[in-house]
């Protein structure tokens, strides 16, 4: 690992393939999803309004390699798998409902802008 | 408007689309960039390595259609054009910059458990 700082701001630091990541809509939303506690699959999947079982997968398995997320596997009959937030996960949990808020805040004055935006250009 | 709050959890709520935008990479590095002050196509090109004319000028329009960015034309020869935060962009400083300082803090982080990861699955 080279002693020289993560940059987003250069194009080939993996600190912005990670920023990519995080920023991502899913990332955000299950992360936020999982803050109560253990979540099942399909518990996500209910919670997350249109995600595709294959992009809940990938996001899952992304989260999971990247330290974010733990899978157990309880070996009930029928298997249970629950999703759980490790604690490099729930210090994402800050600035990732950060970003949720902001926008969930702000998307009427936004709209009022595109609006304006639309009229003048 | 709807009356009902807007929820990114729901599928077709356009919070999830704004939440796209505000978490998208080059809004990110580009918002956090304009902090200092008004900029120049170029400076901000310079700024922000690798991204393409194309990809800066998109995420400029779009940064500009939602009310967090304007583009002032100085007339003079040859003109000048500058980006400058508005209010509504100045108040995204504070989550985007916590999600550019989680990544690079936690990078090092990240990598051991990608490791990990790898070496378990």
């Amino acid at each position: 690992m080279s002693l020289r700082p993560w940059d987003p701001y250069e194009q080939d630091c993996p600190s912005r393939r990670l920023l990519d990541r995080i920023g991502d809509r899913w990332t955000v939303l299950i992360v936020v999803a999982l803050d109560p506690g253990p979540q099942r699959f399909s518990a996500l999947a209910a919670r997350v309004g249109g995600i595709s079982q294959k992009m809940l997968t990938q996001t899952l398995r992304s989260l999971e390699r990247d330290g974010f997320v733990t899978r157990t596997l309880y070996p009930e009959i029928p298997p249970r798998v629950e999703y759980e937030l490790t604690t490099l996960g729930r210090s994402l949990l800050g600035p990732l409902r950060a970003l949720e808020e902001w926008a969930v805040e702000n998307m009427s004055e936004v709209v009022v802008h595109q609006g304006e935006y639309q009229a003048t250009h």
